[in-house]
């Protein structure tokens, strides 16, 4: 089910974009693009950015298949679509085979009697693909598919999107949908001021609660709710919103992406314009993964690639809704941080205690405050109370004119950039004075005054019109979402203060290395151990002194010129798991031994059953920290780059960190320190500190053939010897598969 | 400052607890109980349960240093007791020196002078050891003590602390503070039904929270402020909650455990109750524990081992007060389930991915509906939906009678027997009716019923009287806290089911093993390999064939007994660390090399003026899986049981499971199975299983050891080869500290 929707991912007459789904997939689609688009593969290096300043507001909007018959849904929808016409000052145009009014607007019976040229085509048939070129001779740019049936049926439905899919990009029209809804054209509160959430859904339901949150004061822009994608994505709406003035934040709930190059492209967009995103992705088990693909027929992806995905290009991901609304609200919100120290201040010690105990459990910061700002504190709190970060004001002092002081000093401490006070329950006659005191304190600073207003019953005043009511409060209800979003908040202000693009720097055309690489793949098949290596060569990377030889004499002449004690493996194109067989063999010292290995190796391969193009004789290299490098393919993103720790453990201990291929030099080095395991790095037990400048050398010139190489499928260079530091790293053993 | 309160750990008249703080602890306090109530070390195996009832439900209550001057903290204290005492029928006796009358109630010079005994005195006084002799002298057995500046401001504090609790401990009385509050007198809802919730808490305004969800409906009981627990303490709280009928659920704030043994006998008294116990605990961080101690004076413990303990008693530990909130409330009022099957039941196919998503990630199982349930659905449910689990309704159905249909069929599935329907905003023509439905459903059924209600508004009407008002359905207001609350309810139910006190298996007198070994031990010294091998021996725990010899001449004969290869050991009191100091040699085939090596390693010896007992010639062992067993001690819990990855991998991988005696063979399995490189030991790359059998084994003979050895300090049994399934585990190498 799953694989009947790839047909449906190289849409638009835009650059076609690679695709990149299937474990295996056909040759790189090359794109129409100009040269400077695209990388070496073909591959876009920008988003496309649809202009869609008109579909969000159109002046004039043709309802086709509009009804006022009471009890069908096309009613409901035909009456909302007015109102909202009505609210906004837009055109509706009913359209209809039979009818001569709907709502008491004319009806007209097709697309080409309308008197006007319009906008925007909804569509409330069952079957939107006829309609499509119509809607073109009438140059119409924008419509919006309901129906559903699609490719969340799978089989029959998938063939129809793909259809519909075709005729949209034939006609040149952009489509939202099928299987979505009027989501888009909701009546947005125009009261409120600052800048906005943007948000983007895949289930319409999924974005009732963001949409909700104007109620507790926070703008919403748009609202684009997805549905199947058969041609607007939700790439295409973050890379809009990226650029409207009003957009302070971008959320979105995403059950699959449909092209996920496209996507990193567009997150890129908002990292250059440091707009950020914030987005729940289904998909972190196999059962949520399933159910998202019978709901819009897409492709979940690789859990820990898209994880990693997502953090290289600075998307902040987030589990629940609830997350998403209020790590959403406050990243709209907040201005840049001065520094990232953060203060905790409470009316109870317990309460700072367990606020402190989260907040730097998520790896905040909460610098101990100075001898001076301590004194200055305990002017107006009691000296037993410890002010040190967390501050406890024991209660009584927020009652009176100390409240304010104490916020003023705190906020006017240059090492804290974030206030945050949580309040676990009302107690009147203090915690309405604190709100107060903090609201109008955030006023007067540019820093961020965040209040965690704990109480589960949320109707006091205190919260509802006090806190609620400042644009400058950021107001949690609970410890944990008020952790995440101020560490959201200052990991995207660091993150994008730093950021370079890594497709400005993405290969455009071939190196020499990928010359000489290409011509030993082999289409189709596994290279031998040899061949894989000379790959490796060919891209600079290191490998041991061998030589291929097919006789016990030239392994003699061999181990001489490579130099003892040497190491012995049989060669072939289909070995694997040399080791379990006995087809390595190290630590030989005198050619006398070597004859003996040679006629052993190629007994046990002639018993086996296995073709050997000869056995390697090579040069025995270490010690050092075995890891494992390679290149891998992801079913959305394509090939990806893997690092993780060698031998055995691979398997055990699974620790492997994944990068999706452009990245730079800094994404590889984060790469490593995610390891579990990197401590092996820095020398244990008397061993000396290993070369991990090699070893990113390495994984980036791993990324060069990823980046290069389409006919390479997979590589897992295992082990790659990590030599002591300034003695680089080698591959000691590496498959590789052709396409 | 935190040394500073072990002074008053141990403490009271009953039995003494074993004093368990500081990394090397001075020898065991033996208690004064009978035999029958203490393990082999004197450890108490039943927990104290103090008679609470007088405490909480007071007839007459005596307010020593009542106040009626406006302005002063006392006369807030006296006149809310007075309000408190009017409610619930009990009588104030206001105590002052110099006053007549309180708030109009005749004023007493001093306890004596009372008209009656009372059950409860409310020390308001700076410091108030010297009245507790005057309390006990009228036979009060309750006091409450507010003032601060206890053990939570260290030094003089703590020493004010320690006369506190000697006084209170002399007097027979049972004091809760000091530094504590009124939170156990406020004002109950009576009008609530069903199992409550017991509130305790460490600080009063951490509290609050949970005594707000009355306000939603939640009944609750009690609520301790335990505050510095120079007397009673958590432990106290939840063994007399244990056994109160109308106790639903214990919900526990925790800063710090004044005696984890306390704390684990009150956890195994509720478990054996089958009554749950929800606790945030404060200590994940350095900074947490660093700050939980300025507030009530009191040890954080190593967060692992905290964890692990509360794990193996069945405490339920959460993050949150929103979670804490949440699953108590939750595990208060649900029946036990029929079945751990959870269906997943939405108007929207998104929210169902979304939630089935989170809640496999955390362990729920959603079993597939059979054909039949799916057929039987889909009578009301377009069959273009899936309703294999998640139920995706699509909307409609639920705006009309199929909507109940839908429920009841759901409920009726004998494979479910949680039904969870998210909720993600309101839309009051399909989710007013939808909840209607839920509610009048949930009282027809014994099965769980959950909703996630999940705007963040929450002044809906379906929402604050639908849900609110029903006592059945389950609802919450994040995804997240729904899935944390149903997988503690069913991990509760699940434990409590198959729950055996580990204490009643204790060894109550010393085995034979133990007087073999104590033998060995040498107070404040580290014991020589071969003595700390001596040791394992002395518990069946095996160790390679070995001697210890001190000339190369015997070296020679004794490898001649132990059988080539030989792997030789410099051998030592203080000798760690010895093959980076290439003081171990493996493999040794011949006598030459074995008398070579003797001088070899002797030579080192000097030469880094290392004192040597000799040389040990052992056997070689292998292959096998390295692991590491051990024993260390816990500030709070004293000693604790290791499991984990040995050789190098130990110090990389930090891989360590840990367990806090007394626990059984399950737990010992368990330990294991929470190893991130559990899979070594399945045998890899061809390698046999390992005998893991033999390794659990092992685990509980050191268990045995440090039940038994109050003279041993640490012991670390690394590595310790698993052999092949069938073949047992040798200890390699041990070193043992004495106390």
């Amino acid at each position: 089910m799953l694989g009947s929707t790839h047909g449906t991912l190289t849409t638009t007459s835009r650059p076609a974009r690679v695709v990149a789904c299937g474990k295996r997939p056909g040759p790189v689609v090359h794109g129409t693009a100009a040269a400077e688009d695209v990388d070496v593969s073909g591959r876009p290096l920008r988003s496309d950015v649809p202009d869609l300043d008109r579909f969000f507001r159109p002046e004039s909007v043709a309802v086709i298949g509009a009804s006022e018959t009471e009890g069908r849904p096309n009613t409901g929808i035909t009456r909302q679509l007015i109102a909202w016409a009505e609210r906004v000052g837009a055109r509706v145009h009913p359209v209809h085979p039979t009818r001569t009014t709907v709502f008491g607007l004319p009806c007209h019976p097709s697309v080409r009697d309308l008197p006007e040229q319009v906008d925007l085509a909804v569509l409330l048939v069952g079957d939107p693909t006829p309609v499509i070129e119509e809607l073109a001779d009438c140059k119409i740019k924008f419509a919006v598919a309901f129906a559903s049936g699609f490719a969340e049926a799978g089989g029959e439905g998938a063939a129809a999107q793909a259809r519909l899919a075709a005729a949209v990009r034939r006609a040149g029209i952009r489509l939202l949908g099928p299987n979505t809804n009027l989501n888009a054209f909701e009546h947005f509160r125009d009261d409120l001021q600052g800048p906005a959430i943007a948000l983007i859904t895949q289930s319409g339901h999924q974005g009732r609660p963001v949409f909700a949150l104007q109620e507790l004061g926070i703008r919403l822009s748009h609202w684009a709710p997805t549905g199947n994608e058969a041609d607007l994505e939700c790439a295409d709406f973050i890379s809009y919103f990226a650029t409207r003035p009003e957009v302070g934040a971008i959320a979105a709930y995403v059950e699959g992406l449909k092209d996920g190059r496209a996507f990193l492209l567009a997150a890129d967009r908002a990292a250059r314009h440091k707009v950020p995103v914030v987005a729940v992705k289904v998909g972190r088990t196999e059962t949520g993964a399933r159910t998202a693909a019978t709901h819009t027929g897409k492709l979940t992806g690789a859990d820990d690639v898209v994880d990693a995905a997502m953090r290289q290009f600075g998307v902040i991901r987030v589990n629940g809704l609830d997350e998403l609304q209020d790590t959403a609200a406050l990243l709209a919100r907040a201005r840049p941080p001065r520094t990232t120290g953060v203060a905790v201040y409470s009316i109870s010690g317990g309460t700072g205690a367990h606020f402190a105990d989260l907040a730097t459990a998520a790896g905040l910061e909460l610098p101990v405050l100075s001898p001076g700002k301590q004194s200055e504190l305990h002017q107006w709190i009691p000296g037993y109370l410890s002010v040190a970060n967390p501050i406890d004001n024991g209660g009584h002092p927020v009652g009176d004119w100390r409240g304010r002081k104490i916020i003023d000093a705190v906020l006017a401490d240059p090492a804290i950039g974030v206030l945050v006070c949580p309040v676990t329950g009302p107690f009147p006659p203090l915690s309405d004075r604190l709100v107060r005191d903090l609201v109008d304190a955030a006023e007067t600073t540019d820093k961020l005054v965040c209040v965690v207003w704990g109480s589960p019953v949320g109707t006091e005043d205190a919260y509802r019109t006090t806190l609620l009511g400042s644009s400058r409060v950021a107001t949690f209800r609970t410890f944990s979402n008020c952790v995440t979003a101020v560490r959201a908040y200052l990991d995207h202000h660091r993150f994008t203060a730093g950021y370079r693009s890594p497709f400005d720097d993405a290969p455009r055309s071939l190196s020499p290395s990928a010359r000489k690489a290409q011509a030993l793949l082999r289409p189709g098949e596994q290279l031998s151990e040899h061949a894989a290596k000379q790959l490796l060569r060919a891209y600079g990377i290191r490998v041991p002194r061998e030589q291929l030889v097919t006789s016990a004499a030239a392994a003699v002449r061999a181990a001489a010129q490579v130099g003892y004690p040497v190491v012995m493996k049989a060669s072939g194109p289909q070995l694997a798991h040399k080791s379990e067989l006995g087809l390595v063999r190290i630590a030989l010292t005198s050619a006398s031994q070597v004859r003996d290995t040679y006629r052993e190796l190629t007994d046990i391969a002639r018993y086996e059953d296995l073709p050997l193009d000869g056995v390697l004789v090579c040069q025995m290299v270490g010690p050092g920290v075995e890891m494992a490098v390679g290149i891998t393919h992801d079913s959305l993103f394509g090939p990806t780059v893997t690092a993780g720790l060698g031998g055995v453990l691979v398997e055990v201990l699974a620790d492997t960190a994944v990068r999706v291929p452009p990245f730079d030099e800094g994404q590889a080095r984060t790469m490593i320190g995610e390891l579990r395991g990197k401590a092996l790095l820095g020398g244990v037990r008397g061993a000396p500190p290993a070369d991990v400048d090699a070893l990113v050398e390495t994984v980036l010139r791993v990324q060069h053939m990823a980046l290069e190489l389409d006919g390479l499928a997979e590589l897992d260079i295992n082990p790659l010897v990590v030599l002591e530091r300034g003695q680089g790293a080698v591959a000691l053993d590496a498959l590789a598969f052709c396409r």
